[in-house]
């Protein structure tokens, strides 16, 4: 790749933790060495959805559901703005699914030059035990990725 | 960190392969974005060398190490030379001990504001089994990190 597109398409897997924001500050200063787009990703883990749909199931998991995804495009539309406000083209995706293999499905759709992400999630235990998923997009990913620390 | 001094001080430790050497290209990329000042930094694993005094003991170990630091300060001084001509202030540093460690010590004396690295070493039998040192760098550090892939 040229020197002049390596930072040309960013994609920005987010879980809205603090860390995954203050990635956002990164992206915004590779503006200057050639960002232009950023692909915002938010993956609603499935799994979770599934527990949810069990703990609720009685009080309308669909509705469950629907609230969640509703909340997330909240999220979502304000990271947009942000983003189009320091001059980059803005696409946001919200997917179901199990975060790695989303974002790697989507690193490849979107032919991205670079990922921008949180070293941590939201969920510090269960990564303390299995590796957080940015260390498995760091693994099996085909293009560089920035990790930003908490 | 202000947003003007992310990508100010950039930590770079190489083993000289080839996902090493074309991190340099991500690095010469960020001069745009404010990187002003490289910290080349090469260690060599006296792991290795204490392997090689074992082989080597009765031909002089002590030649063969003294060459192994000529080796590596001709690879740094083209490194330094390349880093210079594209603007940077550049320190090169050689160290002895083991990369981990190293290369976290070297961070913390220098005050980084962000490492690069590629994803993997030279060394990929011993990576496969016990992780690459820069997933160590990446899981330890305090600076965020760039990976740059194969």
């Amino acid at each position: 790749m040229g020197l002049r597109y390596m930072f040309n398409k960013i994609l920005y897997p987010t879980d809205f933790s603090d860390v995954a924001n203050k990635a956002m500050d990164y992206i915004t200063k590779l503006k200057e060495a050639g960002g232009k787009e950023v692909i915002v990703l938010h993956v609603i883990d499935e799994r979770a959805i599934g527990d949810i749909c069990l703990l609720y199931a009685s009080r309308g998991s669909v509705e469950m559901v629907r609230r969640i995804e509703e909340e997330a495009w909240k999220e979502m539309d304000n990271i947009g703005a942000r983003l189009r406000q320091e001059g980059f083209k803005v696409k946001l995706r919200v997917e179901r699914g199990i975060p790695l293999p989303e974002i790697l499905r989507v690193e490849q759709e979107e032919g991205v030059s670079l990922i921008v992400i949180g070293s941590h999630g939201k969920s510090n235990v269960e990564e303390m035990l299995l590796g957080s998923v940015s260390e498995k997009v760091i693994r099996k990913s085909g293009t560089p990725v920035l990790v930003v620390k908490r």
